[in-house]
């Protein structure tokens, strides 16, 4: 059975109907040619798992600010399904039309020599990203991130709107109201995993959308959706499909679960019982969001330390520069200015994330233990809420409240 | 003097160089020749004044929930400057590009006529609006502005980039940075009001900025810009520049005090001792918001009530759509859906309000009082911040906190 059922609450449920228990047989051997999961890449010692089969991980958090663009061993895996192993000469990237039945192939060749390589950095990041704030209130259905289910990455290939126009599709023109991405990775019943965007989102990033084919200047790793996945900067991390091949314009948004009952956001008193996942969009653009990577939780800093360094990242949804990252060293009384290091884009096409640092002076009334808070603004000046409480939610996703870490100061 | 310096901390800090008083002559005449306010039109008598000189004001708020389309005369009103006798003969729009010294001019008639003419419904807010709830916190520079300095026209007239087309200006091509916007509105010294945005917004609602002649499918009145004023969907009121004269392209943005030292936002623990304005940029999308429109706050309900219907708008920045509005009887511990009545828009193009309303239960345990509370989350899931004082600013900007309202249940 797949790994992804087994979670807390299907256990739970499966309980309920037990009628008894089979002696396990000793396990005669580890690789199990039965085991959708037996083929797929090895992964980081540093990668922390939050699921093992599918397998999904992040780094820890103090890796992150190390780098502006994310190492791809390092960078955080979010699998719904086995890894597919896909040969590289009978690669096909097939587009088509809804109603016309317009069709077009490429080779992978084809996507590398027939076209502009257009390269950018873009933040990834899951939906679920912090979700282990929102569990410490209630639990959540969903794998348990800390801050690091988001990474930084250089990718390049071509254009998406080169391609269509190759296939003779004018993306400004055409009456079709989605564009459907297809992954070649599969449920047991032979699903694929599938997600699609609204056209008008895809006219807004007419020339920001990248098939690539390459990820920090590196063949895409296995895990990251070898050998080429779609990038749609801005967005959430469940419609970035890996493994990509097939994009099709379509009148309907695609049926995948993924897109119709998952990735969605509900107030706090909507549970299991009451949810309609059809009474909003699903996620695409995210919220703004900021993160402390350093100093981690539970840092004991030296006993006669009179200041720290806070290092960490901010980010929004939409291309949305960072204008502002506020620290506070005591509780949310008073604040202090991080200096940020962005990077040159333009304000309004801010994909790739920013990095911020403050020294806070250690409050003289400390009593060994001191809380450091940050949150962002974005180019909207939209904020981070406050609290955890205002936004949880029952998939525990879009987790962007202010970040809270407590350190100590031992008594020498 | 400009009534405008007529505010507490000036009138505090003449206080202290005060050597004496005059005696006050009777007046002899209301209408003072030298008076630049003395020429400005009459208002509504239902609009709240928030200055007299130059005159501010709002609409009561239960009175916005009424018109999709905020009617002409109930539009909040925000005047920096005293309000130009414009004569529509004598009008002429100048658009020219720094650099190249290109050189066009319009006059009323052209606009009218050469032109194709579109209309949006495009909602207007003030920066400060909803300012009295953070003053409540801890004073702050600006107009006292309760929930109603927001509304929402069908603006009418021809798109900015056909004007520039005619000009000959490809918005696409420009080398210039920042288009900016003069108006006729002028300070004793001859200054007049001015803005500007950076060209990549220009870009990104290129076919969205119009240049208005209408409001509502009439004129525009003289408090709004008669003849003519700017609209930039989706961000905020202090760039939507009124009496509109010129249209340049520029390297450098507006030099405007309300351009650079003025719209901006920060954090609470900045000061005028310590603020630097030139650390962020203008403030040009605003962030998600909504506001509780009825009941009012202080409602007295009858004793045996046992629900209370809720109404309000929501908006956001950017033309960001409204996914949720959430309301809250019990001070926010369980939440409700509000029903939207979403306009037909585009979602990535959703520049008008969304209407909204709720019916709760009054709790059982009520007590005599009840707060309510709304919230929303925009297409990008940014949400509003949960309390006033984690956004308070020395400018009193930005106030989009979750909106509360106290009412009243006496005892039979």
């Amino acid at each position: 059975m797949y790994g992804v059922h087994k979670q807390g609450e299907i256990v739970e449920m499966l309980e309920e109907l037990r009628i008894g228990n089979i002696t396990e047989k000793p396990k005669e051997q580890a690789f199990d040619k039965n085991d959708p999961y037996a083929n797929d890449p090895k992964r980081h010692p540093a990668i922390i798992p939050a699921s093992s089969k599918p397998f999904n991980g992040e780094p820890p958090s103090a890796i992150l600010t190390d780098n502006f663009l994310t190492p791809n061993d390092l960078f955080y895996i979010r699998n719904h399904l086995p890894v597919p192993d896909v040969n590289l000469k009978s690669y096909k990237l097939d587009i088509s039309v809804q109603g016309p039945g317009k069709f077009t192939s490429f080779s992978f060749d084809d996507l590398k020599r027939k076209f502009h390589k257009k390269s950018t950095a873009v933040v990834l990041q899951c939906a679920g990203n912090r979700r282990s704030e929102m569990v410490k209130i209630k639990p959540v259905k969903g794998l348990n991130w800390g801050t690091s289910a988001i990474g930084n990455a250089e990718w390049s290939g071509p254009c998406l709107d080169d391609l269509l126009k190759q296939a003779g599709i004018d993306i400004d023109q055409v009456t079709q109201k989605h564009i459907l991405f297809c992954g070649m990775d599969k449920d047991p019943a032979g699903s694929p995993y599938e997600a699609s965007i609204p056209i008008e989102l895809a006219r807004l990033l007419k020339r920001d959308i990248i098939v690539a084919y390459e990820m920090n200047g590196q063949e895409i790793p296995r895990d990251h959706g070898y050998p080429v996945r779609i990038i749609i900067p801005g967005i959430v991390g469940a419609r970035q499909v890996k493994w990509l091949t097939s994009i099709k314009l379509s009148n309907e948004e695609s049926m995948c679960h993924w897109q119709q009952n998952d990735y969605k956001g509900f107030h706090s008193s909507i549970d299991w019982n009451n949810v309609n996942f059809k009474s909003v969009p699903a996620i695409m653009e995210l919220p703004v969001t900021s993160a402390i990577c350093e100093p981690i939780e539970g840092t004991d800093l030296a006993p006669d330390a009179d200041e720290v360094t806070v290092k960490g990242y901010a980010w929004s949804g939409g291309g949305r520069g960072i204008v502002r990252v506020d620290v506070s060293i005591d509780g949310g009384k008073t604040w202090d200015s991080a200096t940020l290091s962005p990077p040159k884009q333009p304000m309004y096409k801010t994909f790739a994330w920013t990095f911020w640092e403050a020294t806070l002076p250690i409050p003289k009334n400390h009593k060994g233990k001191v809380e450091i808070i940050c949150k962002a603004a974005d180019l909207s000046y939209n904020v981070q809420p406050d609290s955890v409480e205002g936004i949880w939610n029952l998939r525990g996703v879009l987790s962007n409240a202010w970040h809270r870490v407590n350190i100590s100061i031992p008594k020498s």
